[in-house]
């Protein structure tokens, strides 16, 4: 192993294990944003739902076995909340980062209140309210997809507007499972695009629009994958239709944000941000 | 405000802010995940995007007004990376919790190695192919999600099976772009409930089959959303399913779940765990 903290070198593979005694998701999202920080190949293995001491002497086991193959102790992230799991997760042989433990106290001296040290309340459990929010969040985004059902774009929270395959249906479900806003979204046709004007559709709607472009070569690519080497998928196309869509937009003053090199999370954040959508779910 | 240490009050409103140079997905999770151990209400405000000088300013302006507004100073869970927006932000009159300045250090010293210190990794500005994955297992739900096209469950890496409204819809939807997973869905219909054995369609894909059940109230309550009043939505016929939709699942000895009080991210990665499918995209 280098000792030479001067030089940055590859070290021998890293076991990364994410322990929770929910989901996981959280251990995951957090860790996996600083790992992403740093030069080096993890191998990522989730153990979530360890909420008893038998579960958690089962990880310590196989943390055991990664630094035993890697040759390294592994790196754990960890979520848990019980503390007599987290004893035991703490005897591991491993660089241990538990974030209850580590924001839990100060925040507990900050707000002059004990926590509950219980689990379950983030990512289950949840009340039904906010399920159903959510899940009619949802639906509503899968039965407005299609331009054609517009009498309900009253309901929506936010309707996106764009040529097919610029990440519209993605943007909204994904608006709705982790905001629980209803979006709707109109895909721009080849009518639309020559006529130039604001479809009458969305007449009424014009507070509520965002539009989403892309570059012209990557719709090409994506939209290739769906339809191989037709006018749909060639670049002219693409290039008629992206020009067409943009210069909608800059006239009808319609906010809109290219989203060739974004993730879906950010496409949905940016959104939510720039037409200040409330979200109905935390 | 209350100083008794031993003695837990509710305190006057706070204002909890989740800062970051990118989505704030992270910041929220984290901060949820904490916030949810106390008995306190909170006002949420999430400030994404935070990736300049003059950004950091105005969040600090935030901060300062809500302080006022509150007579109580601020929370903050920040996942800032640039390291001049992080000194700004810690200059704000308010409780800040640095995610990244907490970790990063003890991980590069374990590591043994230096951290990029750059924005954007995770949530963003991802390489195309993890996009295409995740929208490409989306594609799949959505055209996979009424058992008539069942030629291509050959590609599925799990299938859901259960009666209406058990939450098959959005786990899907939910292990397409979470995990990047194949998941397709099979509504068990009257005519397979009644016959009982396993549908044809399904025979060849055992190993995939996940199952999943509900309460019968709890149906009751979700379907009468969809269709009010009618024998859909009646105790007696959702009773009748569920009680034969689970008689199968024991007969076929296909592994389900109970998803009347999990959350769609509890339901997934249940699925995830205990059918050992593998992630798709990290």
């Amino acid at each position: 192993m280098a000792q030479d903290p001067q030089r940055p070198v590859a070290n021998a593979k890293r076991t990364v294990f994410f322990v929770s005694d929910r989901t996981g998701i959280t251990a995951e999202t957090l860790g996996h944003s600083l790992l992403t920080q740093f030069d080096a190949t993890f191998e990522h293995v989730t153990l979530p739902f360890v909420d008893s001491p038998e579960r958690a002497y089962l990880a310590i086991q196989q943390i055991e076995e990664a630094n035993l193959a890697n040759g390294e102790r592994s790196i754990v992230f960890s979520t848990v909340i019980d503390d007599q799991v987290r004893a035991i997760l703490r005897s591991a042989n491993a660089v241990v980062f538990d974030f209850f433990e580590t924001f839990i106290e100060p925040l507990e001296q900050e707000l002059k209140l004990p926590s509950s040290h219980m689990v379950g309340r983030s990512h289950g459990l949840v009340d039904n309210t906010m399920y159903d929010v959510r899940i009619d969040a949802m639906n509503y985004a899968l039965n407005h997809d299609d331009g054609v059902r517009t009498h309900l774009y009253s309901q929506a929270d936010v309707i996106l507007v764009g040529v097919s395959r610029t990440g519209k249906t993605p943007s909204c479900i994904y608006l709705a499972l982790q905001y629980g806003v209803y979006a709707a979204n109109y895909p721009l046709t080849e009518d639309d695009l020559e006529e130039g004007g604001l479809p009458k559709a969305l007449e009424p709607y014009r507070n509520k629009l965002y539009g989403l472009t892309i570059q012209p070569q990557r719709l090409v690519q994506i939209r290739n994958e769906r339809r191989p080497n037709s006018r749909y998928s060639s670049i002219r196309q693409c290039q008629y239709e992206i020009a067409r869509a943009e210069a909608l937009f800059k006239k009808e003053n319609i906010p809109f944000v290219d989203t060739t090199t974004m993730s879906i999370e950010e496409i949905a954040t940016t959104i939510m941000h720039e037409r200040k959508i409330k979200r109905r779910v935390l």
